[in-house]
């Protein structure tokens, strides 16, 4: 099974990606692209993207770009987000790279771009740093 | 309308607080307690709450908790979250605080207990940012 | 060696630390006191605290928490700290506490006070995560 | 007075990075880049750059990042930092960039790296979130 495989398999088996309506999108050694459509189910009060989709977004695209440099399990132990603008869009891209692997830890960043019909926005970046969990 | 109303009423207009389950059950200035509970679809691939919903009880515990002091305008600047245990119970409680409140920014930080029938567990501290929007 | 014994040992063993003047006040399990006298050399360019120093005190008390809980081999993972307020004082203190400790990460925060003729005003706060080298 | 100007002087106001030896290198708008040179006493218990000094350049660099296109009216809110790899080298480098600017507040984030007769080595990055003050 190839990353981009066991990556769709993963983000299949997890019931909130699935709610979301994550898709991954691209995959290569240490880089992964996740995207998200927009719905009103995903929203704050005002309508913007909901930080906790914001976080769901960025957790799962660094996840995944671990993934692709040290195996599926992993776990994150700390993730920090900074909300750039307010997040409005039709669609989500969420893109992940690695900045530092690692044999029982890995460093993650990932920019976050709202879609609309004008073209891609930057709203978010964020870092995770993922702990890999003994076999 | 007090503090208890306005925060139910912001958590009612949230299309994803509603599909949470998120309940708000405590208010004091500067003080605020929900509550979700556990159901699969909030699950990660393992089974675990999903960081997503991590950063949404953390975001809107902080969010509520700055609104007592500062109001309903503010949006998260930047939130950093630690995954300090999996975070695997039939309930979870989001007890946020404020640490500094401010006329254009609003420092706090939250404590997120899993709930079994063993008793709470603390599984995620974090510390939430916010800016003050203009009115 | 007592857990103060090792912690004044280390903090001696670090040049910056002794430039910088910091003391180890207080140690329990999990638990850690370190103080840091005003002098100008320690300013930014509006004769605040530089947040050098800052990162410094957060992540020394820190490390000395968790040092307490795991022993003295131990490596800053990430840290993320918010200014509440300028760090004016005469004196500096950090309380540092353990999280969460574990075999191979320790979750940590820590409270940082200026204090001048008046008492202890909270300035700082943070969170270290530290990783446990192998022996 | 021109951006590579202000931030000389601003650098020089600071006692505390003259005692570092922090130089500023490369200034254009929303870019900078900082230098220091290793010497004992900047570094922990064993001898590698202490987490204080990482702090102080990260801090520093994104600082002046912020201030060619906000002027040098700033506060650091937040900072988030990881430590990618122990810091050792004979100079160390923070490149600093404006993630996005505002009125009100500036996103920023650094990258430092360790340099030594094998080249440069990436070993910290970091994020910094700036307010602006009311002039």
């Amino acid at each position: 099974m190839n990353a981009l495989e066991m990556l769709k398999k993963i983000n299949a088996m997890a019931e909130f990606n699935r709610w979301c309506g994550i898709e991954v999108a691209v995959v290569e050694s240490g880089v992964v692209e996740i995207e998200m459509p927009w719905r009103s189910e995903v929203g704050q009060y005002a309508g913007y993207l909901h930080a906790g989709l914001i976080g769901a977004l960025i957790d799962t695209a660094c996840g995944f770009a671990a993934a692709t440099v040290a195996g599926p399990h992993l776990l994150a132990a700390n993730f920090s987000v900074n909300c750039l603008r307010p997040a409005v869009g039709q669609k989500f891209i969420a893109r992940a790279r690695v900045v530092k692997p690692g044999k029982t830890q890995v460093f993650t960043a990932c920019d976050l771009f709202a879609v609309d019909s004008q073209g891609e926005k930057l709203v978010v970046n964020g870092q995770t740093l993922l702990t890999v969990l003994a076999a």
